[in-house]
């Protein structure tokens, strides 16, 4: 078992990741018998995992109900956030409640989104069952629903009681999904640690077996990354929009294709490539480490270009509206080195269209 | 001019009371040249305030956008949040922008919550314009939506920038909402402060005829009540539910009613009743208090009994979703003394029942 605390004074937290956890409601820590909980899950999960768990926590004496949502980022939205307060209203749970939210990123971000409005705010713990959730959205608080004129611009920072990482879930994940995750994985490589990034060149192999050592040190690295960028900066005031390399042109793309055609993973995948050919365009990155980053992605199962629908000059419009655009500017999270990255404000746009454009199948 | 500071650490925040501040852009501090901001308001106030106010505004430099919203308890929802945000992405505003509340308790409540969540927090200015938003919402961060099923469901917890009062606001606002607004002012004498109870007693008649001094005197008196209070417990732990006298009872009356049918300082009056009826029960507060109470009420043009359609026993299934139940338990805050209140927990419902029989017309 690997256990990581995220340190962020009184609303720390602890992450347990292990195989197997669903199986001890032990795991669910800090919920005991007598508490009150909600269990938020998507369609393709609850055959799977509601039933057993929601058995386990009854047997601990935990009162459990449940809500099952639409599965898909494209169910990311206000109106799907109002079927889980009016499940929460239906009993009703008091502002005692505890929300856990078993299934991947739209799970979380919406449950958590749920547990930071109900009753303005409950406990929450977060039960992330994708490669990219465990790696992204175990730790920073971030929770948000999307808007039909841009992705995650509903939410509030908010930090879960604790997190719950059971390697077993991988097993049942589609491999689009498990590649979606590695893209998070390789960017925290390129942003913070070439050490680990060498690291996921020679074990990537074993992480799309799914062999559980690798996976086990994958995900522990990639959040302990992650909690030391947050705990310096909680509220993205500075370095932790860092952790965006490759989301300003994602996002663009997962807008224009409309939610869900594109995995986000995927997504993020093709722009990290632009942000790295807008680098090179800077004089910045070299075309040594572009190839290693390229290739590495290309060994994930993960696309190192745009959708071939999509022209360079369709990006912008929706890169203006990306939360780090202050005073009519774009700022670019851009390589440095391998390891090192920056956010870069003033790019002119006829950079990025050219960076896009340098990216075109 | 009254000024008065709230004190919440690095989240402290000026309020300001006077007459004629809108006319005068300064009042808007922090907006400065060149800033941008959301002006949200509602269609009964946008005819008498909006482009004077968005007009002096953009003389000082700032660049204004507008959104009106339909006014009313009825449009506290998901849905017209919903406007707000598709306001801001239409053009797009940056997570640099700010949102201006002018209005009442219903859009003072839906813009901060905008705020807090519109990508995950920006920037927020109160401009209370009855005297219910004056002297409740200027004061403890409480932002929310309502939904079908219970009212203030939905929302943060979310300190505004700055509180701007321009007691001018005052003249075009109907009696029946003046007196809404008397029943918090009087409830603040009822739970917190006995002399300010009496200073009422002896003012009342000014206050209705809106006379500056004692209106800014009782304004800000309110605030330094409420102030003191949050800065203690920001978050509702413990103190801060003493603020909710009559609100129990009284969110019982606006739900069963319909929302707007009621308004929300009837309400609150009414259960103000209530509750000091459950603590002459209980053997606490004095026939004589409970009778001062309930005279200064029926001067300020509030009533002192529920809906004669409402029956006694409508009331507890609305109560028990209340955000002061813990495991299933009413917890009700009743008065002690005039000046002291407490909150009580484990009162039995056929006392509840008894105690709003006790107030039938």
């Amino acid at each position: 078992m690997e256990m990581i605390t995220v340190t962020l004074g009184e609303r720390s937290y602890p992450i347990t990741i292990a195989a197997g956890l669903f199986n001890d409601p032990a795991s669910f820590w800090p919920l005991t018998r007598g508490d009150n909980a909600m269990l938020v899950t998507n369609d393709r999960l609850a055959p799977l995992y509601l039933d057993s768990l929601s058995g386990r926590l009854r047997q601990a004496g935990v009162k459990v109900d449940r809500v099952v949502l639409p599965d898909g980022e494209q169910n990311k939205s206000l109106t799907v956030l109002d079927q889980v307060f009016t499940a929460l209203l239906a009993k009703p749970h008091g502002r005692d409640t505890t929300i856990i939210a078993l299934g991947g990123g739209v799970i979380g971000d919406l449950a958590g989104f749920a547990a930071a409005s109900y009753q303005r705010g409950v406990r929450f713990i977060q039960v992330p069952t994708t490669l990219l959730s465990q790696v992204d959205s175990s730790v920073g608080g971030k929770t948000a629903v999307n808007h039909p004129l841009g992705k995650n611009m509903i939410g509030a920072f908010y930090q879960p009681a604790s997190v719950v990482i059971d390697l077993d879930c991988l097993n049942t994940l589609p491999r689009r999904e498990l590649s979606s995750g590695l893209a998070e994985v390789i960017k925290y490589g390129i942003i913070l640690d070439a050490v680990f990034f060498a690291w996921l060149e020679d074990n990537l192999d074993a992480l799309l077996a799914l062999e559980p050592r690798a996976l086990a040190y994958c995900i522990r690295r990639c959040c302990e990354l992650k909690a030391d960028v947050v705990a310096a900066d909680e509220r993205e005031q500075g370095q932790r929009a860092l952790l965006n390399l490759g989301h300003t042109y994602g996002h663009a793309i997962e807008t224009h294709m409309g939610y869900g055609n594109w995995l986000h993973g995927e997504a993020v995948a093709a722009g990290m490539v632009m942000a790295v050919r807008a680098a090179r365009r800077l004089g910045q990155f070299s075309d040594a480490d572009a190839e290693r980053v390229s290739a590495l992605l290309l060994r994930a199962g993960l696309p190192v270009s745009g959708p071939a629908e999509m022209a360079a000059e369709d990006y912008l419009p929706h890169m203006m509206r990306d939360k780090k655009v202050i005073a009519g500017q774009l700022r670019l999270v851009l390589p440095v080195t391998l390891g090192n990255a920056e956010v870069h404000a003033g790019v002119a746009d006829d950079m990025v269209v050219a960076s896009i454009k340098d990216c075109q199948a």
